[in-house]
């Protein structure tokens, strides 16, 4: 079995690493871990304890400065408990808390700052730059502009788009700020600078223009905001859907034990 | 060179494995594979003969009770004459026919049923137990929710986005179900729960929110179903277009040889 | 540490190659190119001096031919001063020239011809026989069809998806043509053979059914083209938004140094 890790990698108890897997130096790993083949964890790159990262992972992965001198400078903060799907890149220079997960192929850029709960669906394209609170989840092939700020308890679900430039190309970024509690469904897409309320619903598809008030429903494209999304039934119970922390609990901090 | 394969695998007649390649207990592979290199193939995978499967994949992934006991108890199975192309991840407990495809970094979950001559594109993600029937083609960049059912010849085009969840987020999945010959375009997205009749269309970018009846025509955001597909012509020949196998048959079972 | 560079292969001065990396034989490094770890670069590919190829990316990826013979008889060709970030899959039978660079787990196929100066996103799926100029740019996630043809200067923004069947399944491929300087914003989808004329703009979510003239805005789904694109607002300085060029430079010939 070949192993890479450097000798000033500083690895606690019972760590496993996997066949062909690199650690560099000044890299730490917490105890309890499980490294998979094939990993890359780059110097700098502190990972909490009892945290699996997955075959073909790149933890630490180098920002654009390292292209010039070939010298690591930057840190990377992983929490404990997290488990980093295979084939997942997470640069430098980006700290995230604990429970955090990924799927398969996901890439998170620099300077991000992510809460604890966090998930990242497989092909999640986070650009750099974010700020997301706790209990977000994003689920497969999202992708999230730089400088986005997304508070907790925020569900966005595949193929959401977001976007930045008001007059592409140009030198803005007018950033997306989502607030805790609203739920952004499939397909959709958010221009430039749009605010979504707490506990608003934008739908499946919708393409959202302007900002869209606290639990108000965006739908349609141009999206419309129109209706309450308290007066949405569950066809199942016919009780009211929103605001859905009434009904749903599954890994929230509420879920009774 | 350096290889991993365990004393427990079992490779047939005629087997290459490339450099780094980890093949690991209770793995069986057919006569006449190529394994390219830096693939990992986990226990209880079993390849039928003549299958390539390419540089980075990883097959047999880890479900997630592998996390809390590091055991795989699980088993998938890939059939005969595939091929797997670099980058592409498939979990255990999948059963994959013959003849079966993958572009690239493409991601298949577990429990899903897939029949012969199928064909995965690059960054499609399928989410597990879906029921996948022969001579189905999904292009680049499909999402497929969990128990989706897609019946035989079905044709799903680049960046299609399958949802499940009618009051996001909740517990439901209300499943689609694409039935023989349907046809689903480019960048359209399926409401939860829809079902695509035999023979269908659905055009390019439209928001599929009610049933699809067999033959008809689905286009718009969000959707409009008026027209039969067999008034369609096609513009070169001056002939219907639909049904579509009566005038194309490329690697379809009624091409003549 | 652990190499594996064929004898055959022919390495410039100064050149980096990271721990597992394989060279295959009739490859050439160019002087002060920088080769991180697990890269693959097959037989037949020629790289540029002063060239990066990060992790886990794989150069001169083997055509459909090599899967019956298992012999490479292509040629890739990438220039000089250009960064391949990790996880970028880059067939053979491909040229590319210099200042090139790609996002992660980027896929380009074979038989394209690519300019100086072209960045290809995170995801973004370039699926062979494609003519693209110099200074084109496409982000993250873009899919784009056999056969475009793509002039200078051109701007893709992210989840932009090309279609070219417009019966489909069918044998058919309508070509896309972008003229220089267009600008095609985030999810719009492009229907088989439309043609985007000089310095026109494809607004984000636009569904294009039929040509844009040059300076012309699209919108909407279907899109409509009515406004001129000088007639657009920089809403921040409050003069005209575009010809673009007139008013951004970054990385362009024309920046000011």
């Amino acid at each position: 079995m070949t192993l890479y890790i450097s000798e000033k990698a500083k690895l606690g108890k019972n760590v496993h690493v996997g066949i062909n897997s690199i650690i560099e130096a000044n890299a730490e790993i917490g105890d309890n871990c499980f490294i998979e083949e094939n990993v890359i964890i780059r110097s700098g790159t502190k990972v909490g304890k009892s945290t699996t990262i997955c075959a073909n992972s790149i933890i630490g992965e180098h920002l654009m400065d390292f292209y010039s001198n070939h010298q690591s400078k930057h840190q990377l903060e992983i929490g404990e408990n997290s488990l980093i799907r295979s084939g997942t890149i997470i640069y430098s220079n980006t700290r995230i808390g604990d429970n955090f997960q990924t799927g398969h192929h996901a890439t998170i850029r620099e300077n991000c700052q992510i809460g604890n709960h966090v998930s990242v669906g497989t092909y999640t394209d986070i650009q750099g730059y974010c700020q997301i609170g706790n209990y977000v989840r994003f689920h497969s092939n999202v992708f999230v502009t730089q400088h986005s700020i997304i508070d907790d308890y925020v569900w966005i679900f595949p193929h959401v788009v977001f976007t930045d430039d008001p007059i592409p190309p140009s030198n803005y970024g007018l950033s997306i700020h989502i607030h805790s509690y609203a739920s952004v469904a499939a397909g959709s897409l958010l221009l430039p600078g749009v605010e979504l309320g707490e506990h608003c619903l934008v739908a499946a598809g919708a393409v959202v223009t302007k900002d869209v008030p606290p639990y108000k429903l965006a739908i349609g494209n141009p999206a419309k905001i129109e209706k309450d999304v308290r007066e949405i039934i569950d066809k199942e119970t016919g009780e009211k859907a929103y605001p859905w922390p009434e009904r749903f609990s599954r890994a929230m901090p509420w879920e009774e034990q």
